[in-house]
């Protein structure tokens, strides 16, 4: 399959994309989330072979995503740990979670639950606010040119583009 | 690249990606929920090559993430529209974008911005909150088999595994 480069963009989605955008690094990203950190736990948990696992981590450590940290007190010596920036795709990868329960899952409901080990209660669902805490519904979402916005990204979005 | 089929996985990550799992299709979504319903509008916005679009729009039709209508009055007659599945994405492209805006472009500022056409707001951060309104830390996050766990679900997460 072709593989672009989207850093150049000035998008966010599209240069989110060029770090985590293909199903192995989104689902190691799942698997560290949920402790694992050992490459023979990565590969037998998501069935995957030496070299596609040995290549996705090394990307993701160089994208700062994951962090390999020697460990002397134990046989298997190297872990793989979520950075602060890794950390931070808990939001994406619970938001991919929601949508699989609710749309793919939906007959036989979901897979697994997560809750708040402080009191036991679910997580909820995400949903979009805007600032002073209004829900915002999809269709009222708009899109304007940002700080970081270039010359192109300026003119699409001074055009009346209507949607986000 | 190596294509995996997850859609037997019992996991809504996996699955999740076996339907917008790749940088195009994901763009594409994003596209969409920007007003971009022509084929040739795609092509321009995205840089993409003809073939890859229809093969990706394709995709999107057959999971029921775009429809494709038949307009009579334009000459344009073609327009691919989200269905309510694929608008439901919008949560999970706004997380992409945001974990985008603070981890990749944290020193030029965000290229768009999102705001509430209602009242001008600009889009709040998504935060994890349970159940009872209480934010959740990723560190307090925990998993536990759901209503549609298989065996091997309910055999991993009855282990006592401890981060989500």
């Amino acid at each position: 399959m072709e593989r672009v480069c989207f850093e150049s963009k000035n998008c966010s989605v599209a240069r989110a994309m060029d770090v985590i955008g293909d199903w192995w690094s989104i689902l190691i990203v799942l698997e560290a989330m949920r402790g694992t950190c050992h490459f023979d736990q990565f590969q037998t948990n998501l069935e995957i072979s030496k070299g596609i696992l040995s290549k996705r981590l090394k990307s993701l450590q160089e994208h700062g995503v994951l962090v390999r940290v020697e460990s002397e007190k134990k046989v298997r010596r190297v872990e793989y740990r979520l950075t602060p920036k890794g950390s931070a795709l808990h939001t994406v990868l619970i938001a991919l979670m929601q949508w699989g329960d609710d749309w793919l899952n939906a007959r036989s409901g979901a897979p697994v639950v997560l809750y708040n080990a402080k009191n036991g209660a679910e997580l909820a669902k995400l949903t979009l606010q805007d600032t002073r805490g209004i829900t915002v519904e999809p269709d009222d979402l708009r899109v304007k040119a940002g700080p970081g916005a270039d010359r192109h990204t300026c003119a699409r979005f001074a055009a009346g583009e209507i949607q986000a």
